[in-house]
């Protein structure tokens, strides 16, 4: 039996350092996708600044390929798949839809190194026969232009989205992820036996920083500047873990008071921020419209994430407008507004 | 005894045509003040489309100046000050500040043709021997490098801030204003005996409307498309009817229903959207900002509200420092996040 087979579908700073983690370690063979860049990637390489793999030049992993297709026809087929794109089910694409075509065994083991909360419902619906693991990146690397700057070590929560698991090869599985893709004091990856509490942890931070700085497209710090933390981020973080609690999971409130504070000083902008300042489509349904749905059918109260949610919506909205996902006809939108929502509904979004 | 002298500050939309109309009407001497297009106007006059005075060119009042101290000392001393500027007292330049250099006998009439709540404060705090007296204007105008579209009826409410009023010359006052603004047919003006019911009935579309949308810049049928009607203009029209009562002011609960709908397929965007759009200042502290402390006072509850105040002053932070207002230095802002507030109103604002 050969190296098992990885596919990384997802070329941002996430995706590249996995590829490198996972072929520096060289007990896989590793494809990684690459779309916009790919001519370039193909020609230079990555160039890499990472704070533990030292700076690399022209660096490749061992095979690439221009699309999910491409990857299949000539590396295929393989035994995991790693999805490391953005989470957007109401993008253009659904995540469901980007891996389908990699699928072909029924025992690929997928595993979402990706943010939010139930990413893995419409997954595990959709390829009922696969194996489903969670990942939980906590990484800081950014890619732009074929330059990858990995400033915070990548550290991988690795577990099933179960708990208990209840696919048979789960743990057989996981073990050997961990062995092919851990370099000791390079990254880190380990088993996580409660990888949802870990996904609601990180929301703490996701649904109110994420959120708040897209919404007024200014960084952590400055916000704070403006009192944020304690009118608007505590009171969102609060009603998260109030969420988490409907569901059963108690998250460490020591978080609270850690994430309030760990971006203090740094003026750094959250993933949906820059999305939206660039004109782009932000995981809003896998970071806030997800657990404000359970909160709704658990009736959590949540006051500010129903108010960031709804405003975040119609930025969205404007987002994909701007993005000609739908072009909005005045003559569709006349008479009384109380209709509009299933007018756009009707004629916008079913017949896209 | 000469015709009463006015002079209004503040050359948009609005005051435009109330220059138009005491102009036409033609009891009194109109004083104008234009500064960024004074010379245009001073060339060619205005172009006007009006809904009721028809198309005019190359239109002026009696007198045009450059600056307050240059009207006052051309064409004052005046016996009345109608001003029509935004409102912006977390601006560079307060509405007091503004007025201040008009004022030369203490017998001005002031009068405030200004959308917001408590504006009148500071003016009393200020001018406290002057009569002030309150416009609320139901006008559609705008004005754009020399061209007025005025659209909607000038209809102006005009009334004392006191209800009964403590001025002794205030009912005069009131009946020699609206005697040499009226044009029977062309305008409305009439006296309102609870102008300040008439404000906070206009506020329950501002502190709605006006704030979503500049949140996040889309027009009021776009944000209705998205089901804002439901989820957060309702429930902040609401809570402004409650701050309103609790100051013992009962608004027609009607004007909800009316103010929902008044937009219904209009795609319009209102001023502070529209402000926000083009990074100038928004006017919010006087249609969110004061309602917000009242609310506070009186132990209102307004959670809707509080979150799109708290999100809207982060924008209003991030147009000043775009426009100059500021420059945040980082070396400010490093120690711990709850900090920041403080510091920033130490160093950047109250140092300025």
């Amino acid at each position: 039996m050969g190296k098992p087979k990885v596919l990384i579908i997802g070329s941002g700073g996430v995706g590249t350092i996995s590829a490198l983690s996972l072929t520096h370690n060289n007990k896989s063979e590793v494809t990684l996708i690459v779309r916009s860049d790919y001519e370039l990637i193909k020609n230079q390489g990555y160039s890499i600044d990472s704070c533990t793999y030292g700076k690399l030049k022209n660096w490749k992993p061992h095979n690439l390929a221009k699309s999910v297709d491409d990857a299949l026809e000539k590396y295929g087929p393989f035994d995991y798949i790693l999805l490391t794109t953005k989470n957007i089910p109401d993008g253009p694409i659904t995540c469901e839809e980007i891996i389908e075509p990699a699928l072909k065994t029924g025992k690929e083991v997928i595993i979402l190194l990706q943010n939010g909360i139930n990413i893995e419902q419409p997954m595990i619906e959709k390829f009922p026969q696969n194996l489903i693991l969670s990942g939980v990146s906590l990484i800081g690397s950014t890619y732009y232009n074929g330059h990858v700057e990995n400033k915070g070590l990548d550290s991988v929560f690795l577990g099933d989205f179960k708990n208990p698991p209840i696919h048979p090869e789960s743990q057989d599985k996981i073990n050997e992820f961990i062995s092919i893709y851990h370099n000791p004091g390079l990254n880190d990856i380990k088993q996580d036996p409660n990888v949802q509490k870990t996904r609601w942890e990180k929301l703490i931070y996701n649904s109110a920083f994420n959120t708040v700085t897209a919404l007024v497209n200014l960084d952590v710090t400055r916000i704070q500047i403006n009192n944020a933390n304690e009118e608007i981020i505590l009171p969102a973080m609060k009603e998260v873990i109030a969420i988490a609690k409907s569901v059963g999971i108690e998250c460490d409130e020591s978080k609270i008071e850690k994430f309030l504070h760990i971006g203090d000083g740094f003026f750094y902008s959250p993933s949906m921020c820059i999305d939206a300042r660039k004109n782009q489509l932000m995981e809003l349904e896998i970071i806030l419209g997800n657990p404000i749905r359970i909160a709704k059918e658990n009736n959590v109260n949540v006051p500010v994430l129903n108010v960031i949610y709804s405003l975040l919506k119609m930025v969205q909205f404007r987002l994909k407008e701007e993005r000609k996902m739908f072009i909005i006809d005045p003559k569709d939108f006349k008479g009384n507004s109380n209709d509009y929502p299933k007018i756009f509904e009707e004629k916008y979004v079913h017949n896209k």
